[in-house]
């Protein structure tokens, strides 16, 4: 049923320009803007965590993509998890908790098909947007579909900290494999070992990185699951083992560069019969669900480890990608937009 | 039942220094041997053909490689056709037209299980080193376990008059796909357009690759068979579209390299979920006699195209490698080592 409801003011976080490297709070403005009331089959949500990712500097090229990049004066597409506040669908009402893609903003409207109603008492709220949301998924889609990593294997994980590594290689370690993470700094690769269970973490900050790399990985490198790219990609391929999948996450290096740097010769993929696919984790929709299903009693027992950074306020998530694509985070990135006053 | 022979004597040709660069006669000798009569479930066979093949020059590298460098002083493996001389297998008689791995010599012993019967009537005997032997297979593989080419997909071809590149393309075409073709130079080009029938064929001598293959594929490139490496690839690598798939057969622009070059940069895997995947044709071995009886009946009936650079001795072994490494040969090489005298 529709409800009564005074039009909301909203703040939205717009791309003010397109950043050249490394994007900043400058290349972003704050917009006022009125939230109209829901029409049938809309939903009015008020945001209380919104997600920063990695992806996201990829939607400020003005350049085709698996996603349109966004426009000049648009908000900033992002994931969110939020309460209903008004309803003119059946299937929510007011107080309802639901993830969506609503976007850099303190409200949306939204149709009520695109949102997923949440179980208050499932996981921490936001635990929705992390380790159990998308890069939760996708760490679950590329070691399902493409590492296929079997007992005994070695297994390499680039940001291993982040909120897509950590569950990549806490998975590899599930399935039995030596797990070796890379990781940026010594905190990092202390909580990766000690906390997350690793075999091994190496800081990809040492002054020789490919004989770090080397001497944690005695037996070469069957999975690698790549977040990264650049320096530590270029000491992962001369130790890819016969056989050994590449599962393609994401490149973060690269992210602020117009011209990329060369990769590493593809020489070995040949005698190595090596394997190098990409992921785009929405490619396979119904991989969300069933991730939910699967790792939501692993975070409610515990033995799902995972970490957060948190910044408070909407005027803050330009910063917060900055230091996301510097690695200044440590696990998942989250900027808190309005209480949680369930 | 063994059969009565004075032994006989063999030239070989050896490995006397491993080259350095570009492999020459220089680094090759002729030794003489007897070859001594067959033991229980041993054959000897005179060689007819000698298949040269670019994979060679991987053998002279003293490094590990999916099989095991030739040594100094041993002689250089390869495929051949042979005519048994001698047998001490009930499967094999004097006068039997076999397939094996028999290496650079006039004669050898071999165990009778290591050695394919072949018609003598099916094909041409060379055939069964060139469209119908292992680089048939190998095209036959790439393009069934990797490439998976719909119709009205794009597919490349470097090397397309090559031996596997030539077969490549004309499976592509029976799938249904558009086909363009890179080849060395407009003779090469030419046939692959005329004969095999391919929709298009680049020349990677043009000044601008790039563009002339960006102008050659219009709706991007589904399929990539990858022979060469180096700047056709880099070539390759941009144009390459969503859900691309990458055959890495071979690059033999590099084989004489002893530091390979960069490689193109892998960002646009991830986003464009490109899948790259090594095949080694050995490794699914089924795949030979598959592939002989889906094919000689296309090679009866002269619906599928092949050709052929042939010279004449053992001695010029070494040169038809040199030759194949320089691209100097059009389609197959073979190196006619002795009469067929069936």
């Amino acid at each position: 049923m529709p409800v009564a409801l005074a039009t909301t003011m909203r703040r939205s976080v717009v791309l003010r320009r397109r950043p050249v490297g490394e994007p900043g709070p400058e290349d972003f403005e704050i917009l006022e803007s009125l939230v109209p009331p829901p029409g049938p089959g809309e939903v009015v949500t008020r945001t209380i965590w919104l997600s920063i990712d990695p992806y996201m500097r990829g939607r400020l090229w003005d350049r085709a993509s698996y996603a349109a990049p966004v426009q000049i004066g648009e908000a900033m597409t992002g994931e969110t998890v939020g309460e209903v506040v008004a309803s003119a669908d059946p299937a929510f009402t007011p107080g309802d908790i639901v993830l969506g893609a609503r976007g850099w903003q303190t409200h949306c409207l939204s149709p009520a098909a695109s949102l997923v109603k949440l179980e208050r008492d499932a996981a921490p709220l936001q635990a929705f947007l992390g380790v159990l949301g998308m890069p939760g998924t996708t760490a679950y889609s590329g070691m399902t579909d493409i590492g296929q990593v079997k007992p005994g294997e070695t297994v390499v994980i680039s940001a291993a900290s982040g909120a897509v590594g950590s569950v990549a290689g806490q998975l590899a370690k599930r399935a039995g494999a030596r797990v070796v993470g890379i990781a940026g700094g010594p905190d990092k690769c202390l909580w990766v070992q000690e906390t997350l269970r690793f075999d091994d973490c190496v800081d990809h900050r040492v002054p020789h990185l490919p004989q770090a790399l080397e001497a944690a990985c005695p037996k070469g490198i069957d999975v690698y699951f790549e977040n990264v790219g650049g320096a530590v990609q270029q000491a992962v391929f001369p130790l890819l083992n016969p056989f050994a999948r590449v599962v393609m996450c994401g490149m973060i290096a690269q992210y602020n560069d117009a011209a990329p740097p060369p990769g590493p010769n593809l020489g070995s993929v040949v005698g190595k019969r090596i394997r190098i696919e990409g992921l785009i984790v929405t490619d396979k929709p119904e991989r969300a669900a069933e991730w939910r299903r699967v790792a939501s009693p692993w975070v409610k027992e515990g033995s799902l480890h995972y970490r957060e950074t948190v910044v408070d306020g909407l005027e803050n998530a330009p910063m917060a990608l900055q230091m996301v694509l510097r690695g200044g985070n440590f696990g998942k990135m989250l900027v808190r937009i309005g209480p949680d006053r369930g």
